[in-house]
């Protein structure tokens, strides 16, 4: 027996075809001025969650609404508004010699699911990029923040009501096991599931999935100074990946050294001294007295691999550009790759062969995002290969389908 | 522990990058040239599977390798070679204000696997589309024809080794249960499964597989013979769907006609004597005695939603396009359907609101082909939105990557 509010979603689906653009458009924006008018509802239902959380958590300010912050969710709500429709564009069209007419649209996924920890403002979020591009959104949040998405949802079925939009457009499924089991084993009536959170909750999503769905985020992110690096280039580019936001999936986690550019090795991570370093013997030794001491630790096997979200970095050594390859290949997450080098055609190879979403040359990594990229807006960042990859925009929550018209032709 | 096979196959991922185009067509010539060349190996390994088979066995037929049938495959396989390269597409590209160059490039998947019944053709068509578009091919075929899929990959292994090639670009793996278990569960080792046969088989990868899957083929079809539809444009479309080929993924499964033409669906299905009709209560009225009679039978529960390749077709009435587009949303597989209707609000709806890969207006579903749809070949069709949709040839089993060329521009 199908969950009835997973029913109910399936059921919006072809109630939200019918909107016009502008009334998609008008709804995100009388939203995003309900958000800052019920500030105070919305604030109330969030000190709920605060409650019962330990402020010490790490989570505790993830969670954590303020009124500067809900003018921010309100202000990415207009962002989105003011974006292009991704619907309808007409990505290929031929007529056929007998005259049959084809056309490739793109049409809205459907029903897309969202399952995330405990950000209350993704329930905002998720939502005006879903709504946007003519989706249904069914919401699975965090226990931590069940209050706060409750009333978040609650706030944004009144505005749909208030315009005689089906409520159902959005819903929040209980914050429990069992409802995730149910939106993942959907099929039929979920079109796509995006897990956001930890490597965790990817991982279990990836692994109970029947739904189709994409695995976002996690991101082991490594830079390579090659051979042939420039060293200020490579200063600026290790330094802004690592410690321009430590906390974004982005982020630097490796740096890896080519070994014959080892005595400029100090001085490449010299402007980040707040950066504990894990770094393999050779690195360790071209450190050594270099870097503050504290922050100078031994590589072990844990340290490659790991998405630190913290100011630390592992620092491996390599004696070619295909051991640098096969580093990436092994330890990274396929989501976004550099290289240093003033060298044309390691950076082309380098290009070619890294297996990754966003693959970079002499420009720091932290450029992985869906507004750089000229998306507006983001989702998520998906670091595999089926559907999109890398940032995902509105257009990027599209499907399309095939519209063929003809006047009653039939096939030899 | 990884399946080595698996391993092997991932590994030949960047081999294959290095290949430039001409080296890829030109191998899938020679390798034409060794299938008639070959012939006579490769039917003797064929006999041996035919000898443990029943003829009398439906999947007998499909079994079974002819020298005519290995020249087709040969002709095929010139076919893809002939076709535009898939790779190095540039789908996007932006500058920065700073300067930053981002260019959105269409790169093979990786490793494809593909999971397959007693089809031997199967084996030649999906790697000569799997090389072309630069991926490693992963096999997995069905134990009845585990003597042909060898021989066949041998040959392929040959003909790459003598070409200097990765013998690794192809392997079988065997024919068994755990190694379907271990190819849907590689996660970062395969990137996409296609599995591509029986509903019963699509359904079970999409269940266990934990890398992204595409679920192809099974198409439960409908057509819509309007209030305001055309009757002798009509009689074509349904005739053509229907009768061109049962066994296809395409053909029809249920006309469903508007009340109010009842009187003309006699001469709609008179063009068929040969297909039995499942209709409803009114539909039966209607044909009762104007259709052969032993051709002519009361439909049953399972009469919609059934995919039947055969000369069999469901006949359903309903009072109004909604129930029509209802009882498509139920039944349907969203692979292909059809409205036959002069009325264009009518034909507008019907294509804004059905959820299909394929969606004709006026024109049979028997089109749903890659070839038809100028892909220039099809390694399946899909029916899910996430990835491809509809038709599949060597476009859409490509993905992208974003490459990012800076000068050591860092983010603010």
């Amino acid at each position: 027996m199908m969950n009835e509010t997973i029913i109910n979603a399936k059921k919006a689906v072809r109630s939200l075809i019918g909107l016009s653009d502008a009334k998609r458009t008008e709804l995100l924006l009388k939203l995003a001025d309900a958000i800052s008018s019920s500030a105070d509802g919305l604030l109330a239902a969030n000190a709920l969650d605060l409650a019962s959380m330990d402020p010490a958590n790490p989570l505790y300010d993830r969670l954590k609404l303020t009124g500067d912050r809900l003018d921010g969710i309100a202000a990415d709500m207009r962002k989105v508004a003011a974006l292009p429709s991704p619907l309808g564009r007409v990505l290929a069209e031929r007529t056929l010699p007998n005259g049959l007419k084809l056309r490739k649209v793109s049409v809205p996924f459907g029903v897309i699911g969202v399952v995330y920890e405990a950000r209350p403002n993704v329930t905002f979020d998720v939502f005006s990029l879903c709504f946007r591009s003519g989706n249904v959104t069914l919401l699975k949040g965090g226990r931590d923040a069940d209050n706060s998405n409750r009333a978040a949802v609650a706030l944004i079925k009144r505005v749909l009501a208030a315009e005689g939009i089906d409520t159902d457009a959005v819903n929040l499924l209980p914050a429990t096991h069992e409802a995730v089991g149910e939106l993942l084993g959907a099929t039929g009536y979920v079109d796509l599931v995006i897990p956001r959170g930890s490597r965790r909750l990817i991982d279990f999503v990836r692994d109970n999935a029947k739904v189709p769905c994409i695995e976002t985020g996690a991101g082991v992110v490594n830079t390579y100074f090659d051979a042939c690096g420039d060293l200020q280039k490579g200063i600026r580019i290790v330094t802004n990946g690592k410690t321009r936001r430590v906390s974004v999936c982005n982020a630097l986690d490796c740096l890896i050294v080519h070994s014959s550019r080892l005595a400029d090795l100090p001085e490449l991570v010299g402007g980040m001294p707040q950066v504990t370093l894990y770094a393999d013997d050779r690195a360790f030794a071209a450190l050594e007295g270099r870097f503050p001491s504290g922050k100078l630790l031994h590589a072990d096997s844990d340290s490659f691999g790991t998405e630190f979200m913290d100011y630390k970095m592992a620092v491996r050594t390599v004696d070619s550009l295909d051991e640098a390859i096969a580093h990436i290949d092994r330890y990274g997450s396929g989501h976004s790759e550099a290289i240093v080098t003033e060298d044309k055609a390691s950076a082309a190879r380098f290009q070619a062969e890294i297996d990754a979403a966003c693959v970079y040359v002499n420009a720091p990594t932290s450029f992985t995002d869906g507004a750089q990229f000229g998306l507006g807006a983001e989702i998520g960042i998906s670091t595999q290969k089926l559907g999109a990859r890398g940032p995902m925009g509105l257009e990027e929550i599209t499907s399309y389908k095939w519209l063929i018209e003809g006047e009653g032709q039939t096939r030899p």
